[in-house]
């Protein structure tokens, strides 16, 4: 099967491939036709690992994606060839201790596309179990179903955090993650949201959202503008979605007494954490690994047009310039929110 | 004062009345601007009591209201004269035992505005507590100031139901209180909300919403409403707004497992529950009495745009109409949803 | 394999039978060494069927068991032969949508040991998957082991009830799942819990129990004991483990303002439930369905010593005496909590 | 009135000192029974200020204390002169956002005994709000009511981690409020607590409880500890209550995926936080500052015998030997718990 393959750091190529396309009983294969390409598949391309993934082997990369349903296993009821789907690309094992208990995406068994060694999926056919694949509503696009990886993130932030309706938040950082966690608080109930960012161009794209309001921290303070709206009292969550050991220092100020701060953003070594701070707050602290449950949630909210990801896809390319495309993703313009693979006949 | 009494059953009077108008500390003096009528307003117009509380002696009725604040009590810093705001009708003792733990709404010592024996606001001027008024932005009218005590009742039926971004409502009755909590649920992150009646004037109303998709339970089945839209499995919470002993049959039936049902409406007796289906599913039942904490958030999504009641508002009426509206109002059409009073200058 | 079976409504045989023993790769073979009887096990012995459940072909009774792990699947790695454990006795799919949730008791694919058409336990050995055979420790015994089947259920609505530490509690019967429950709550962090049954004989077990305050309800009043300890307030969580529909009227005026009611017992029909009443405390109500998750937390309270089942245990007969034991039990003396089946050697 | 006052750093004396001991209506008088030193009571004797605050005029020291009420105010319904009580020691503003919102904890304009400037109650006769104390049964000591206090610190750790029953929680530190956290856990559900420290007589002493297993971690690892415990699994629960930048560094690591860290303890300076260890875990932490609504259910697990103080209660002195009982707490021995003074006639 022909795959966009990394061989090695910095060396792509578009090439067959031997990919196991086995398909189980409970399994759907899967025309693949649009796949977003992602900071994480950007990381391995360019460094060659994330933390303790390190790409030993060539692998085909690619997380974000829908199709066409082209086959179905024997035990599969609920889909069928035709179907347009999204797939969430971690498989746990559904019968080990953290499954069972509903935090499946804490499984250490997880297999997750593109994360050493297995491969990922930016390949015309995919193999891939069915109750992994959520169908997409006629009024959702291939493009959009590809969005629902990343949104499920800002998705699990937002459930994370709790909301009640009409409540103040405030997301550091305006990149992919920082914009779908900010639309992802609106949706889950946010009257508000201070969004925060030292560019202007990202802070431009966020501002045109209704209920988003930019603030460029390069030039104003983010604590005055959080205090202005919420008459001193703060913002009831704040998302870190910047990974940026800076902006931690800020997070407890900008939060409410008894407020929440979510950790979505990966900082790259521990951050100093002004513990009698929070206390004085009694913050909440949570953290957000990847997202479980929440992608038929992420296609509903795009279905009904309560979050709108249209805006956020920067530029398109042919699978046949899968490699020009990761060339132009990481180049990293600050105008460039989501670059897309579309591998629409 | 000049004020709209109800002097006994069915007898509503326009005229002068001796109103306790001492302002402690903590009270502002407010010149109200709008007030709407409400059921519980009609209910001791028609039959001059609800349930224990029955009306004795003359009473000012009206306890949704906004108005602009006209002197502070010398404790006030957060308000001033000239501030545009909602009041917030019910007066708990803040030292209490259920208002220290947060709920102060169940505090049995609360004097509530139009309850017997308290006076309501339908006068021109009313003293209130300052931390029980709260501001308007400049782009919220009067009008819909006087909406958020309703909307809060609404507001309370969501955060009760604690909604993840995504999920799928039920609000049975597209009465005031029915819509609201649609518009509620919605914005407290439902997807999409089913909203049931058998009036086709008040689901046109509602189905002017976008996500609220009306359904006629005199010619269809909401069971098979909800299934089609939830592929079998059910929704996520299901809110009865009728006070009809017949919608809580059906309830359970409705719901997902492990689902919520909020229980908004009176009914006007005990009803059957079928505890044992309520069980194979698990389901948690709240309660919703009046509301908490929410007018300001209610404000908020206000003046976000999250929600927008101006729809509903079907007719206004002048201060000197007063008996008129409330004429108005008792004839309960269809396509009536709010009948409001306005002081405006 | 020879097995306690129930031939037809009233007719018990011990006698050998056919059951399917074919191990999975995940399962795990147990020879069984103690099983009690339940109320369920007497309601299919005594009638047939519990609702829509009918035994229509012979079927092996019992699924409260623990025994020793004889041999382990290929796929096994928590267990080994020689291993002490109890089993969960409902299998059920774990990838289907209500596992996948975290809400397995939920899932209707559930088989369970002695529901129909399912076989249950009541034979020296059974096949089980191992992720649901939890290992007991030495100090606790097989008796004990076969005992947190019941237990699990009194944990569950323990958890459902979300117990804050200091609270007082209320259980209503003091039947084997009542006294049960009451153990939980006090586990939980209830520093009181008030029993209510109308047998003096149970409500003396329950009674030698600290923190377990028996009263009974065909002498005294529940509510005035209840206010009498709460000072007033109300219980912050209120069990039924009755059944009764007569407890049911009862149980909102036990309840404190914002307390919450869990439902355990299963009445025979739909009973009154008075919504206004529970509307003016905005009461929370919980439902239970068996048990998820609580097997292995049971395990340790009862190896803590934090909960003490072992006074419970009326009396024990052996495999051998199998319908003997069920004749005993079918008697529901009032002094008789659980009797338990031994096949230890 | 005769007080033991800190007239600045280092220096304490017994002496007369006028105090503001006007009753409002709703206040009650006391006499004072016991009273405990607390850390801070030395920190202040000790360095003369904690934090932002510093004591500038002579201060009465002291807020661990229970009595006996002599008179009450007009408004006083709840207690009557002769009942004994213990007496949370901070005042807030009722009627203020962080109250009404039921964290009154956090509410800035808080007034608690001994910060300065506000003045302790280690004196004969205080005055204070009835709504703030809390009647003691016949079973509670004076004694056992001056621990309500600080075993309340440990409650509020308990509650914000949202115990399940069964589950394994670690505490951080076996000092005074690390035993106090400890026992806390257990009341609300934990089977079993780890409590680390280095000290071997404060492990000795906490030891002796059941269900507590002292690790001392200069001699072993606490991360082993919990692995053996809880199968490689993780606590639920972990409290860090040391206040050293050390053990921050560990808590990660010894919790479960989906656990809780609760931070009572307040190192002096920021510490080191490994976020992306965190999120691999999705953990959550919570805050504590002081508690709220805690109070009356400390007493109740008190009068119940689930929480047992009295081994805690290291030597007690007079109130004639206050100045000597601060020297002998200042030592702070490793045998040394907790240190009260008593005023009973």
């Amino acid at each position: 099967m022909r795959a966009l393959v990394l061989e090695r750091t910095r060396e792509l190529r578009l090439r067959d491939i031997d990919v196991d396309a086995t398909m189980g009983p409970g399994d759907v294969r899967i025309a693949v036709r649009s796949v977003g390409i992602c900071g994480s598949d950007l990381h391995y391309y360019l460094h060659g690992a994330i933390g303790p993934y390190v790409v030993r082997e060539p692998m085909v990369l690619g997380h974000e994606a829908s199709g066409v349903v082209t086959a179905v296993g024997s035990a599969v009821t609920t889909l069928k060839p035709g179907d347009r789907v999204c797939m969430e690309p971690g498989v746990p094992d559904w019968a080990s201790r953290a499954s069972r208990e509903g935090i499946y995406n804490l499984d250490p068994a997880v297999r997750f596309w593109a994360t050493p060694p297995v491969h990922g999926c930016l390949m015309p056919e995919v193999v891939h179990p069915a109750n992994l694949c959520f169908p997409l509503p006629d009024n959702v696009s291939f493009a959009e179903g590809a969005f629902v990886e990343p949104l499920a993130v800002g998705l699990q932030a937002a459930v994370k955090a709790r909301i009640t309706p009409g409540q103040v938040g405030v997301v550091l950082g305006a990149g992919t993650i920082g914009v779908l966690t900010a639309l992802s608080a609106l949706a889950a109930g946010c009257a508000e949201v201070v969004i925060t960012d030292v560019q202007p161009e990202k802070l431009a794209i966020a501002g045109r959202y209704p209920g988003l309001r930019p603030v460029n921290v390069a030039e104003a303070s983010a604590p005055e503008a959080v205090r202005s709206i919420t008459g001193g009292w703060g913002a009831d969550c704040v998302f870190e979605a910047s990974g940026s050991p800076r902006a931690f220092a800020g997070m407890t100020e900008l939060a409410a007494p008894g407020g929440v701060v979510v950790l979505v953003g990966i900082p790259p070594a521990p951050v100093p954490f002004d513990v009698a701070a929070a206390q004085a707050k009694e913050l909440r602290f949570e953290n957000v690994f990847r997202y479980a449950h929440v992608f038929p949630k992420a296609v509903a909210l795009l279905a009904s047009g309560k979050i709108d990801v249209k805006p956020l896809i920067s530029r398109t390319f042919s699978f046949e310039q899968s490699v020009e495309a990761f060339e132009f993703a990481a180049e990293n313009r600050p105008d460039v929110i989501k670059t897309q693979i579309s591998l629409e006949p």
